[in-house]
């Protein structure tokens, strides 16, 4: 059989990342695809360096809708990134009946659902594999390795860049901006950094596992969001002293009467696998009814390891280019026609276990003050710290983890415990997961 | 579309679990596959315990030929264990044209060849997700999450006995016989544990991912097996010392001229994810030439977990019961066609590095004589440890660990150091991987 032509929009770290790796790895893919796979076409508006990384032999134009027009072209990749022109080139790209792969988790996690709609109306398959967590091949565990299981949660360290950013504020006691400033000097954070470390990123790949784990439409408008700017070593080392460590986590969890969708720093338990992921990795804990915990590892960025997703998902669409559509594994795992309608809990009915940390007068009755305002918002804890205040200092350090509550009780209790008039500071809370 | 029907042969601990997950779940397993999966008949030598399982509605026999001879039935689920009636049932239920799931990695390891040839002359399917590492997805990463990569070498914890044991020597600082009858009361070790502790049953799952990763035939007969029964207490605090923790890993890698197959206790990095992997556990390492280093982690066998690998696979099979069988994943992840003869090397051509514990003689000259012996066999050391004599005593440990060496030199070398004099008894010695 003749190859299957692959059109490339946009040859920047993840287009050549994949042009190589099909070059390299051509007589192994063979050997398992059983039908050759060639990037034929690519458009970039570089063109002369788009030539320069893929040689003679493979046309270059500046024009992405010239690919989509070539009928020799069997599937678009897709590696422009953003809302934009991405969306209509992809939208274009299945209107002329091409499969379609893609990195873009911005794009799939707010307009998701009309994409996959138009790709079903037309026979056709969007895949994604490299949306999420690089070339940890997630994607596939939610669709079809755990097909199984009731999915109960998932929590993921899902973005390296933040990651690497903890990481390095955990090892050398540094603060926030200081880090990042190093994260960009390194490369592993970029020039302008919002979507990376105030969670954004993370929560379009959250949105995406939450479709995939509980048969909902993508539904990135509901996320809560919060991301690592105003963390700070201080929490970062009390968290380490009570056994737990900060991880930027997106997680979403099927709760009664909705499903829970957020992006947070979150204390875990030092001792889980997951607590001990470092630098810029990812990893992807999911828990399901049959299965128990199980967690995916490995890098989730960067040319090569995003190629190997986006290959991935080449060799599956070249395996069932000539298949009956029906045959094809859903989109979202569940079957279009089988999408429930389960409601995104707001914020405040999301029930986490928290860390507060207070700064309060060094006086009789601060203790049994904040307690006492705990209990009456139904909010019981779990343990506290209170550092021995030293000669002559009139204010200390007072933290107190708690057990699951819901976070609008949490948010009346902050409220009436900064009222006080021996809380000396805004009140730091963190929410807490046992991940177990 | 009517339901798929299947037939169980054996309902025991897996097919129990099977047959709960299917009911327990069947919405949410309809709503990913778009057609119903059921068992409608089950075979098992004792009828009163499976129907007390099953309940009416579900015809049980108590020969399992009997469900291989219904015509109504499309998958026939073989969870009867061992090489030798479960061979011949699973070969006639290929031959009836009948799918075929099974957790049976002695079975495949040793008569796969066979096994997929009959398989795929028939064009049904035989799927095996739940032989390796439970209830993780590890078969359908390697077959379709990782097909950009060329594979350089998979390291895992794929016994959860042994895993269990080893976790619970070093813990507690116990020698291996008796937790070993620790892990048998707890049910974590059968009573004739010899499968697990001997490695063998590792040995089956290396030889299936071995396949599985370089596109070969499965070819048990040709890995290396050691078990963990020879191991003390003794290493294993040596080796916590010198930062390691020791494992039992199934290995397989990618050489010139070859590809290594083999199971053994293994020193790690303590720092590594996977030496953090404890109890009855299951990790797999998988590095791959674009990836990079992946890991995926879960519960490795038990009723449920298992259970959820086996549903995997008839869901699976399910969307593709009508296709083409050409759209098929291949069984060993490469073409029939397209399967290599790579030799698996021998173990003298093996390459690691190692550690190696030797009690001598407390006296002048002897680490000199001892490091000659090395330095002759072309063995250079990392490190060595030479734990201070107590007073009055007269001889003590010396423990070296080496760079990396072929096999067979250090089999040379080991020779001839057990033979000097100061030497005072049987030289440990252990293979040691940075997975790096």
């Amino acid at each position: 059989m003749n190859p299957i032509q692959v059109g490339l929009l946009g040859i920047g770290t993840v287009g050549s990342g994949t042009f190589k790796v099909l070059q390299r790895n051509q007589q192994e893919i063979l050997r398992r695809a059983g039908r050759g796979i060639e990037i034929t076409m690519v458009a970039d508006l570089d063109v002369e360096r788009a030539r320069s990384i893929v040689g003679e032999g493979v046309q270059v134009v500046n024009d992405a809708r010239q690919v989509i027009a070539n009928p020799a072209i069997d599937i678009v990749v897709e590696l422009i990134g953003g809302y934009g022109i991405a969306k209509a080139l992809v939208l274009e790209a299945i209107a002329a009946g091409k499969h379609v792969v893609t990195a873009n988790k911005a794009l799939l996690a707010v307009h998701g659902s009309e994409i996959f709609a138009a790709a079903r109306a037309k026979g056709v398959t969007v895949a994604f594999e490299a949306a999420v967590a690089g070339g940890i091949p997630i994607i596939k565990a939610l669709r079809e390795g755990l097909t199984a299981n009731r999915i109960e949660w998932i929590a993921g360290i899902i973005n390296g860049t933040t990651n690497f950013i903890l990481s390095e504020m955990r090892d050398k006691g540094l603060d926030f901006d200081v880090v990042l400033k190093e994260a960009q000097r390194l490369g592993y954070a970029e020039a302008d950094p919002t979507f990376d470390i105030e969670g954004v990123d993370a929560a379009h790949k959250a949105t995406l596992m939450s479709a995939l784990a509980f048969g909902i439409p993508v539904q990135f408008d509901k996320a809560h969001v919060e991301g690592i700017t105003k963390l700070s070593a201080t929490d970062i080392r009390y968290a380490e002293q009570l056994g737990y460590r900060i991880k930027l986590l997106g997680i979403t969890k099927r709760r009664e009467g909705g499903i829970e969708l957020r992006v947070h720093p979150t204390l875990i338990p030092a001792k889980r696998l997951i607590a001990n992921v470092e630098g810029a990795m990812n990893a992807v804990v999911v828990q399901g009814d049959a299965v128990g915990t199980t967690l995916y590892y490995g890098k989730g960025a960067g040319s090569e390891p995003t190629a190997s997703a986006v290959v991935a998902d080449l060799v599956d669409i070249t395996r069932l280019a000539t298949a009956d559509p029906d045959h094809r594994v859903p989109h979202l795992a569940f079957q279009p026609d089988a999408l429930a309608d389960t409601p995104i809990l707001p914020i405040e009915q999301v029930q986490t276990a928290f860390y507060l940390r207070l700064r309060v007068a060094d006086e009789a009755g601060v203790l049994s003050r904040i307690t006492t305002i705990l209990a009456e918002n139904d909010i019981s804890i779990d343990a506290v710290l209170q550092r021995e205040s030293a000669e002559g200092e009139k204010q200390t350090d007072l933290i107190i983890l708690t057990h699951e509550t819901v976070e609008g009780r949490m948010r009346a209790a902050l409220a009436s415990m900064q009222a006080l008039s021996s809380v000396l500071a805004p009140i730091v809370s963190l929410r807490k997961e046992e991940l177990a």
